[in-house]
């Protein structure tokens, strides 16, 4: 059983909780909770690493078995140890360290996400969710993106990061891959606040690329150095803007809406 | 220039900000920021009590005096007293005790929200800012849903507060507003994570109330008793839901589109 906050195992845990170039560094980002561990494993992602709680309940100790027998150390953990390592208000007795192999891009994809600067976690992980809900093949994380693998994006992400190709790509790869890698090319498509195409007169059955901007600027002037087309969510109301999330929803779902068999 | 924590007034604020049933009784709430102090003040609300920081902005001040001209008590007030009644990381210098006069409800509305048991901030916050931005002409909070007026929702709804008629009602009050009171009469429309009517073959342009569920349990018992049809959003992805901001701004959005004039 590991009772001390001071063992060197634990202090990599929680470095790579805290900090992103942990977690570039080594490759590996860590996953809370019975849920999320339990999707990760099942989605074929490999545990380095297992801690489990004794209060651990029968569906947490079958995950732990499973990355065991995958070949991840699992270790016993006391359970002040683990609460201190969570920030969430109760630990939920297991903690994995998973080995990021960002699932492959795929040449044929037509309908892809791309997040613009969002800088909130909870938003970029709403975000992700909403993306694997609406079959979007890949998210291409812009420069001025928050790390997609930080303990927050992963639990509003609900187990989106073990579905979706997530890759943190720079402009110039972007506008490669949408516009020379796929094939057919996808359009990319900004959504703005205003003057753009009203959304439900775009035609948006062709292969796309949704540019999402960050939560105060918007989409930034690279994007807007590659972008096709705009669009905009007409608005009946007063109100000057949306979340970044819900505005992503409701252009994604569009797509989704407008590919529909009818 | 007040600089004391110990400050009844600092007190009375403090236990507004943190707690539903101070704000209750006392028929006020607290709104802190520039920008939303601006946004109450240009929509008719009133002020009992303005504090103002030393590093307050000209825009800032002239929101205070707007609000002293209507007879609000104006008190200059040290950064340290501000920051430490903050929950956000920096105080803006501005923070505002509103009286809390819900905007009348209108007899003809025929697009209306039914918030069900929402239980986090952000999200109720975000889900008043959508129903503003999508033109929804009144919010509906069924019992057990947060309070509207806390700290963080009144963050995340970014002005809609002051634009939208936002009533907490039991749900004998909602099914008689909705089906008596209302002329002509609203359907009453569950979301829910399936087998309801696919969104997008529902005719939602007859008078409408859309009932969002909460965060876990989806739509309550209540809700279901009443209900005149149920909406399920079509998700090609393999999640198995979508964040309940996020699937609210896509119901309501639909009707937005199938309302829109041709």
């Amino acid at each position: 059983m590991l009772t001390s906050l001071k063992n060197p195992k634990i202090q990599q845990v929680r470095a790579l909780l805290g900090r992103r170039a942990e977690r570039e560094a080594a490759g590996l980002f860590v996953v809370e909770g019975v849920r999320l561990t339990e999707e990760a494993l099942a989605g074929g992602w490999r545990a380095r690493l297992v801690l489990a709680g004794a209060q651990l309940s029968g569906r947490g100790r079958k995950v732990a078995a499973g990355f065991a027998a995958q070949g991840a150390e699992l270790i016993e953990t006391a359970d002040h140890v683990l609460a201190a390592l969570t920030d969430t208000e109760t630990s939920q007795g297991i903690l994995a360290v998973i080995e990021h192999q960002p699932l492959p891009l795929n040449p044929q994809s037509t309908f892809i996400l791309i997040a613009d600067g969002l800088r909130d976690p909870g938003n970029l992980g709403t975000l992700l969710r909403t993306a694997a809900a609406a079959g979007v093949q890949a998210v291409l994380l812009a420069p001025g993106t928050t790390d997609a693998f930080a303990p927050k994006v992963l639990r509003a992400g609900m187990g989106a990061h073990f579905r979706l190709p997530i890759w943190a790509y720079d402009w110039e790869q972007i506008a490669a891959f949408c516009h020379q890698t796929l094939r057919p090319p996808l359009q990319i498509a900004l959504t703005a606040a205003q003057n753009g195409v009203p959304l439900w007169q775009a035609d948006l059955r062709a292969p796309l690329a949704v540019v999402v901007g960050g939560e105060a600027e918007g989409y930034s002037p690279p994007a807007a150095a590659v972008a096709d087309l705009t669009l905009t969510i007409p608005m009946p109301g007063q109100s000057e803007s949306l979340n970044a999330a819900v505005a992503a929803a409701i252009v994604l779902f569009e797509v989704v809406r407008q590919r529909m068999p009818a």
